[in-house]
């Protein structure tokens, strides 16, 4: 499964769009990256420091124009995500993100089981993000069951371990794999998610290292990525390893992208 | 590990040169493969029935006249392999391959011993290439009985779970990698190693297939490779996944990789 990432402030041309209303821009990022593939849009306004709110309602309704997959909702905000949620379209929106952490769980659970939403949930708690991979499958245990207990369904439940970047910690990048094949196994009715671009910070060809990564993490079991689908690089690598996991009949769906042009 | 698989006289220009005993077009393909990050020259002339043993023999003189790295002697005939070793100035060369069939193992065991020799050993026997993961973990604990018993030390075997197409079968990648996760923590101390392009056989975008594969294999806990050592993306994905890994401390080697040029 594959989020969108592009329809984020951060970027330049996002944030300029946004200030500028400029719908066009917004409409063919949506179209494109459905076209090449998102299941989802994920919509972030977070750099737009007292005007998320409105960047967030604005960019909702332009995106649910014209695509036709659910949106995920994604703000450090717990009210900019409930109002994201509430113009969502969807009966199922996603929720980028809730955590262990005390406050930003008592404050985003309501809403999840309010919207009938799906939740990304980060594997840090009130102490941060964790080093080790025990301490991320901890986390994960605690946040199945308080998110379970809140009424949230195994199969709407996306826990992210927190990519950190290899070049500050050589084990950045293993002890993620490790944590993944470990809450796999733990829990193999959650779904398992991550961004790639933080594990390559500070290096070089990043791309390269960020879709060798993506290898690696659905080796070890996880199924969903926030990913720009216009990198067809990246889409070739996500194909390619589908097919050879056997998640793909006979390399079926690998040949009929080819045949679309996905990739090279 | 890397094993430079380039100097194969199935490949057609290689054929012609060994033909001509134009001994500067493999000097060059061995210098390039060395270059490129190679560990072992791979030396095969299998295709040239009635004159592979002149060719080896030729062939191993030519490329010891350039490589600083030792060959890995590769025939399916043991009075070939016998004199690959016997004109191999290096005192560990490799043999490709060995198997767990009654005959291939008794003919070129006394050969390993004899020359002190590296043996590649492939996951196979009497009943052919086993289709399941299982079958290859148990070929594999009888190799590394029957190699040990036969005094080839643990770090000389290199075992080839052997890789078949995914386009035949949509499990195969995924048994072999079963099977490679099995190995590895059965045989801790022992090699693991496949060629590449076997899995990705009739589909498209081979080496797209190949490199994602060989990333794949790495997670695993497979540690050496026979390959085409001047393919630039296949070379990127390969120090990108050690640095992801925590096989290269802070990845230092995948950014000197870089500056030289090894990829994009």
């Amino acid at each position: 499964m594959l989020i969108g990432e592009l329809i984020n402030t951060s970027r330049d041309a996002v944030r300029m769009a946004v200030e500028s209303r400029d719908d066009s821009f917004i409409r063919e990022l949506a179209e494109e990256q459905e076209k090449a593939g998102a299941d989802y849009i994920d919509v972030n306004c977070g750099s737009m420091i007292g005007q998320e709110s409105e960047a967030m309602r604005w960019l909702v309704k332009i995106v649910q124009e014209v695509a036709s997959v659910p949106l995920c909702i994604d703000s450090p905000s717990p009210e900019v995500l409930e109002l994201g949620l509430a113009s969502s379209r969807e009966k199922s929106p996603m929720i980028n993100s809730v955590s262990a952490e005390t406050e930003r769980f008592r404050e985003i659970i309501p809403l999840a089981t309010r919207y009938g939403a799906k939740v990304i949930a980060l594997c840090m708690d009130d102490g941060g993000v964790p080093a080790s991979a025990d301490d991320r499958v901890k986390i994960a245990g605690r946040l199945v069951t308080d998110l379970s207990q809140a009424g949230v369904a195994l199969d709407d439940i996306f826990l992210d371990p927190l990519v950190q970047p290899i070049s500050t910690s050589e084990t950045a990048g293993r002890e993620v794999l490790r944590a993944v094949d470990a809450i796999r196994s733990a829990h193999p009715d959650a779904h398992l998610v991550s961004g790639l671009s933080n594990v390559s910070f500070g290096l070089p060809s990043r791309k390269l290292l960020n879709r060798t990564f993506l290898v690696q993490l659905m080796s070890a079991g996880m199924d969903a990525f926030l990913v720009d689908p216009l990198d067809r690089d990246l889409m070739g690598a996500y194909y390619a390893s589908a097919a050879l996991l056997g998640l793909d009949e006979f390399g079926i769906g690998y040949i009929e992208q080819f045949r679309a042009g996905a990739f090279e």
